[in-house]
């Protein structure tokens, strides 16, 4: 069986492994007070080009989502997102469970724009029953998007003027950060991020750690308690020195750039092989993510070789279906594949 | 000033308040244990046809919508409603306040339909990651919608059947209930509202009490805690026997309807009139909530005379305003309204 | 049956009913933003001697407790409150509800010591794990409390003095506020209560309205968004100006602190008829709740003529029984209940 | 530098890390719905005797409790505590953040008393005002408890029965329950506490895993939406087979009571030194936790060379220290440590 399911099908990336095993027995106070986690956080400043933001590693990014915009947010605020953004429709209403609302902005391909989300802000202000509605509290975007796509610098630019302008924070949910700053054409770097959102994720479940999101806030205001926020969400490791001994070795030697541009070329092998075979992707994606409508006989085929995902529900007679490369695919597990079409 | 902002702008039916005078210094236990209240549910029974039902008086209807909503979800499901339900606009996030997500279907006039309930329902436990996603819980409606739209008895009971089917309740928020029962050309009866939902709650704020909703649950199975859940969410009235006296009157020689087709009557007149006068309703309402798109310049003259809502934003020549009436409105205000124009 | 349950037996006021008749037919707008309310809200601000102060009117207490606490409170922090508080004991869990730990303090006679508070907060920074822990941000107190006790002015200027040493606000349930200010032998003003806490409310319902209680907020950065977040709790009253009409009443001649004085008057009078029958009471009560332990055999007898309530669960020979006075309770009333002793 | 902080100051058990490099490269499908996973489940089944048991891996422990007691709890109801419980001091108000109050009982070394149990219900039932108040919906122990003290099978027996027959979910966090049952001179095996309880937790990150908990539910009415639950509260792990990987190890040759043993041996050591040397442990812990209240000018000088916790904040000349041993402490640790007594 070949896995296209996800980006977290297999461990660590070996270099993250590696370093797990050589400090394992070594004993560390826990929490994330130890000199892993330390050094950790200085090369994701260095990275970030940020050498005073504020970097937290926490376990998972569903629980980081809900920490962050719970910790942000005001009781009577909500926040804005894409209708197909993960904290809508596949966090099992984690947001939700903190009490927030999420104000549904349309998407165009995962992504949200600009103008839009200026409108409803002013929109909002103009309806004289205003304060009876949930206030838009923060922008809430993923880079890339669910569908794979990332926005330009442009737009991220644009984005973060609106936000500023409103006086609310944008937080980019990074959990494939890397994939996304690896894209295909794409122009945004990890300073871009850093200067232009208020607080981010860098994913690491997806890069190549076994488990941990480094949470890296840059506007000084933003939680500022973020400890006992991650604690009370259960997303404080005990022995939280692993997060830092992984993220130590993300950010050496560029490997979480270096996995970033790996699953992207094989992304793009792919998606070219099928529209070589005459399926045309769904979205136009760059990144680590391809989408197809494929027939439901193909699917059913495939899937007795390779294991991926439905995207929705399945169709009567087609579906669209989702294939995911990470560090741990191979240039065979794309041939094979494609030869099974 | 004439005032057609809503159903609550005088305070309580003459009949109502001669009761609360009546009955002022009488001395009685509190929280609604007292001989008015236990009056009041035994009528409310009746009228309902439900001599088991279980009866509650609440003190308003944000808090009664989260006191059941919250009541009857488990912790991983949400509340399917229409968009432009009134616990997705204008109740500040008092459902989402509770933990649960709202499900958001299509609206048509306000209304949802039942084959598109279904849909998402099936479409839902269908798709592959359904673990990981808000799970529909129940089903809220109201009766009249937010756009004084009605559903027919037809329209109700396919509702009704699907939600049976699929196992979720159907709660109906009856804010405006006889408004709605008193519909021009509708279908609906009390005794239809307590045989097809499972729980609905008599609104009495908007239909001449100070204050005040009557939740009848007619599943035996739902909110058998009420009084603790209805204590916790601050519905629970020190004063309980004020809202037992206020339903006492206006369920004795048939008020509340009376009440809905006084207030309906008025409401056809002005639409009348108003179309007369060559403005087109944006929704055919059959109730006491009537929406037109007016000029700007007319909203501005009129609003010297007259009190009454924008329907959300304003718009740059034209906005939707809303026109409400009661028991409160009298022929003279629809009249002085209408000479306006 | 004469009752003594509490001080919400009866309707309002006569001349709080009064005014509500004679407005009552009077139409204005919605959710407090009337007239009668503001003109309310001038004579609050008046009596407090805080011009500035920012002052709502909701509808009951638990409601009003959760707004506010939750409102304050950052989601990591805790409400500091005697163990005997009403939000620890009696309000369902309702503070709890909004995601907030109350952490308890010993009660002494229902009253926290300053010097206990000051400890809490000193030795919770000293403690090396208070990242993992609730950290205390509020003060709760009530005033009168739940034993019907007082604070003097010196152990109210000592709990402010340590909050703003702190930097947590104070916040005073005043739900029987009158009867405290009214208290025998009491030195607190109502000047001083809005001199000393953060915020405070105004008891109506306990005070002779049908509702309503009046959230005085002195401390400018609290509470900024105090009315979609009095909405979201269920607090906003559609007919807002019902409230705004009775605390007109209360604050027009002095009408208040007159049923204050008058019920705390029969308070001390059924006290000292206890005491000269040889019944002690359990708390020194100087206001209009008082406390006996009773053989249960007396309580078995009085309760076929008097209601009140058991203050916790009934014990083997005696029970701790609660008399409560108000503006309803009458000379004869204390008369009748002595003599059936 | 010498720990004894806490179980999990090192990376996983030799064992555990084995397996999880063997396997790393490996590709499953993802959530725990793998072979590892399963398996998994399945040793844990048997090591319990419960066959149809509902097994569950999670990531943390605080994470944990918040799902299993927010899963479990009706909205107005609370979870019964020891005072001193994990849930109640060291979870940053994780539980009240799900909406729940703690309902405090005292402690006795950490424990609960099946009569103090049974009398809180009882007189909760019996207070009149109860449904003004926050019921008790389940128990909550620690085996071993926060102050390393365990319960005899005679006193589990009897805390289950009041459970039972108050008809309450009983639950047991065993985050060191390894630990506990490998206790000195305990007489409690794993197959009791699946016997007694209705649902508990067999920890993993403080027995040897890097990270996961095993949430083990007997009662089949309890819990029946686990894994919407989980991801809700972020609880689900991505690369789920991580976990099932883990708890293979573990409960592999006998390796989790290994872990155990060897433990409580070096703990039992650590107390007979200290005694020998004139220090009277706080409590007479039989498991791995120690705990002394030593001179501050001690505390100091140890402190130089080992790393161990305050527990609670520090006396004026003495306080309490916690000295933990773990699969990862060896003899010379121990000796290391007394020598510099």
């Amino acid at each position: 069986m070949i896995y296209f399911d996800s980006d977290y099908m297999a461990g660590a990336h070996p270099d993250v492994m590696q370093h797990l095993v050589e400090t394992n027995l070594e004993q560390t106070v826990g929490y994330g007070c130890d000199q892993y986690t330390e050094h950790a956080i200085q090369l994701i400043r260095e990275a970030c080009g940020t050498p005073h933001a504020q970097v937290s590693l926490l376990v998972g990014g569903t629980q980081t989502n809900a920490t962050i915009i719970d910790g942000i947010l005001a009781r009577h605020e909500g926040v804005l997102a894409a209708e197909s953004a993960h904290i809508n429709v596949h966090e099992a209403g984690a947001i939700e469970a903190t009490g927030h609302k999420i104000l549904i902005l349309p998407q165009h391909e995962g992504k949200v724009w600009a103008e839009e989300v200026e409108n409803y802000i002013n929109e909002f202000y103009r309806d004289e029953t205003f304060l009876h509605m949930v206030a838009p509290g923060m922008l809430y975007i993923s880079f890339p998007t669910e569908y794979g796509t990332i926005y330009t610098l442009n737009e991220l630019e644009a984005l973060s003027q609106v936000c500023r302008e409103a006086q609310i924070p944008l937080y980019i949910d990074g959990a494939r950060l890397g994939y996304g700053l690896a894209a295909d054409g794409g122009d945004v770097t990890l300073k871009d991020i850093a200067r232009l959102a208020d607080v981010f994720y860098i994913g690491g479940t997806k890069m190549g750690t076994l488990m941990g999101e480094a949470v890296v806030v840059t506007n000084p205001n933003l939680l500022k308690n973020i400890t006992p926020l991650t604690k009370q969400h259960g997303a404080l490791l005990a022995k939280g020195r692993l997060l830092g001994v992984q993220f130590e070795a993300l950010f050496t030697n560029d490997l979480y750039m270096q996995i970033g541009r790996y699953a992207v070329e094989l992304a793009m092998e792919l998606k070219e092989e099928f529209i070589a075979r005459g399926y045309e992707p769904v979205v136009d994606s760059p990144t680590n993510q391809q989408f197809f409508r494929l027939p439901n006989v193909l699917i059913d085929r495939l899937r007795q070789h390779a294991s991926f995902e439905l995207w929705g529900p399945q169709g009567e007679t087609h579906s669209i279906v989702r294939f995911v490369t990470s560090w741990s695919t191979t240039y065979n597990d794309i041939n094979q594949l494609v030869n099974l079409i």
